[in-house]
């Protein structure tokens, strides 16, 4: 079984042809710069150790979608895109859709009505499936959505102290994003507890330059630290994450900021980079063994805002059997995990030092007295994405 | 000792005077609608069982002064306001400054520099100094700031993840407010545990209209839930509390709503109101009763974002001595002490059902068991005030 996974940006599609069978990459690749001048293309397959790059103009997304098609035909992969089982597009916000969905009319409609709660997000989105299904109009077509898995959470989390009348008829709530990505790492994490992932209590912490943290009672997304947009909760790579809203009042009364400045200082100035100018861990690691303060007080702050929102997830969830961590941060920063883990004694949380020093794979490091097991579980979004098209794929085979 | 409490605001004055050797309240009263046709009085003292009421024009707070100046007078519990031994000011925003203060030109200077932070309170309640200053010239005047105690917090909590610079020029950072309050339940507290306040973890929770909450450790506040303004946090009578800031963003493209219409939806028309259409909470728990989802929603929503920062600040303060409940939803009402205790076993906290009844009193109700004492204090902010500046007054006596 063949499953092509596409992930579109406003300008760019990335992608990878999976093997399900072994689990395999058998190609992969970025399109960028889409509708400009100059359009970069870099696209690798198992055949060979070296992607190839290229420089070309590509009109928009159909075209990078006959880039890639060519590609995979020339590399001798597939005949034509026809001959794939299916597509699995990555779609931002599924508004509250609670699972992965075919593409077909109604679900692209709805994809529609929600793309004014992410409008950098969803059209792209859409625009990649409009490509592929002209290409390939009788390959099944899956959206898999960020904001899925967290549709389980209780009114009483998902809302916000607004007027209600917002909520019904502009639908402001707390969605939360990294669905995939949280639902993917449980699902490890399960497996490696041998225990069945209903019957799990995790606090999964998905850290990267995006950087959310969800509490998983009995498997289900019973809170997300992510709101109605991916601005909320934890420090990011430049997004502020949770502040104070007073704070844009001011800065409009004292600056003459309008909504758009403040939306491009809250999203892109802010976070690690606004604090100490660097949102790359390794080089504020690199500034903190040089004595800069900044540097530190960015990554006090970081570990500082995910270890209370472990504590809040502790009240909620009543029992933790696991803290899972996961993307570029969370499986290789062994330092924020040493450092968040080590001040929660309270929680009876204890770290094994030598594990804890593993980058990258998959291990535990709690100590043997812990009583919350500590696991660092590798995402991998694209396989996740792949899965549940095929997932879905059979078990429609199935019923018909 | 006799001090005279004063507690300014745009249109209104309140006020109490102590006779502080019985902890004694004199006279006290509330001038509204100042600068208005008609304002109003209700003022009252110890020798009457009734408060008089009032219909007159006040033109400014200097008149309003005099009217409590007279009413005193008249009384015969002063003779004029020279013979007060001091003034204690309310003082919303004091910015860092961590110490009650006599009120001369420097910290009158200091005030006005952070009247940009808090522009609906700092002003007015300089125009009530200016005006007792006028009225009794050699009496100690005093500040006592909202933000004070909070000023012990670590940088890594109080910075927001913006860029710092904001902070440097604009001191864009967490303040906290009802500092008063969660000092004095504090301190009455640690006397009722028989243990050194220096000693002593709590997490003290201010209930009112307005509520915050505050981890102390050691008698030091080193964390609270509002900021930069007393909108951040726990959700409040009409304030939202927390929020995804994106959601303004939204709202703006939308609706086009601007900035001050964002400011007045949520620290006026959000909260408690904006979900279930009433901010007060006997009303709420009387709708839930006959069935209404919005009161149960509210109700569920304001004890869940409590109980997320209890968690939080277990995690922050590693060791909890005890839970303090103050403020008018704090000492009153059974059901969210109840509801929100009640869900907190994870930190080993159980509650005794007979003595969490009990209202508006000094009381414990943790069970036998419980690792957490569960207290409630009744705040007086106003005896805090006078006893801060009584305290201010002989500390300096004594130096000279």
């Amino acid at each position: 079984m063949k499953i092509l996974v596409i992930n579109s940006g406003s300008s760019s599609i990335k992608f990878q042809l999976f093997s399900m069978k072994e689990n395999k990459i058998m190609a992969f690749g970025l399109i960028e710069q889409i509708g400009e001048p100059t359009g970069k293309i870099k696209m690798g397959s198992f055949h060979h150790e070296e992607p190839i790059t290229k420089m070309l103009h590509i009109k928009n997304h159909e075209q990078g979608i006959e880039i890639i098609s060519s590609f995979l035909i020339d590399e001798k992969i597939i005949k034509g895109l026809d001959e794939l089982d299916g597509i699995g597009h990555r779609m931002v916000h599924g508004g509250t859709m609670r699972e992965t969905e075919f593409l077909n009319d109604k679900i692209i409609k709805a994809i529609e009505n929600f793309s004014s709660l992410a409008p950098l997000h969803n059209p792209p989105g859409l625009a990649g499936v409009k490509a592929t299904m002209s290409k390939a109009p009788h390959v099944p077509q899956v959206a898999v959505f960020d904001t899925a898995f967290h549709q389980t959470m209780p009114q009483y989390a998902y809302m916000y102290a607004l007027p209600y009348e917002l909520y019904e008829r502009l639908h402001i709530r707390r969605y939360g994003f990294h669905g995939t990505s949280h639902h993917f790492v449980a699902t490890q994490a399960a497996k490696e507890l041998k225990k069945p992932l209903q019957k799990c209590n995790f606090i999964t912490l998905h850290l990267g330059n995006g950087a959310s943290i969800a509490a998983i009672k009995n498997g289900k997304c019973v809170d997300t630290s992510m709101g109605l947009s991916p601005l909320e909760g934890l420090i990011m790579g430049t997004r502020s994450g949770d502040i104070d809203p007073a704070i844009l009042f001011y800065l409009e009364r004292e600056e003459g900021l309008d909504i758009k400045e403040l939306d491009t200082l809250l999203n892109k100035k802010s976070g690690l980079k606004g604090i100490c100018g660097t949102n790359d861990l390794r080089e504020i690691k690199a500034k903190i063994k040089d004595g800069d303060e900044k540097a530190k007080l960015a990554f006090d702050m970081f570990c500082y805002r995910i270890k209370k929102y472990i504590g809040a997830y502790f009240a909620v969830l009543g029992r933790v059997d696991a803290l899972v961590f996961t993307g570029g941060i969370g499986e290789n920063a062994v330092s924020v995990r040493r450092k968040i883990c080590g001040e929660l004694k309270i929680f009876g949380i204890g770290i094994n030092k030598k594990q804890s020093e593993k980058r990258g794979v998959l291990v535990h490091f709690e100590s043997k007295k812990s009583a919350v097991k500590l696991l660092v579980v590798p995402t991998n979004e694209e396989l996740a994405i792949a899965k549940q098209t095929q997932h879905l794929i059979q078990k429609t085979a199935k019923r018909s």
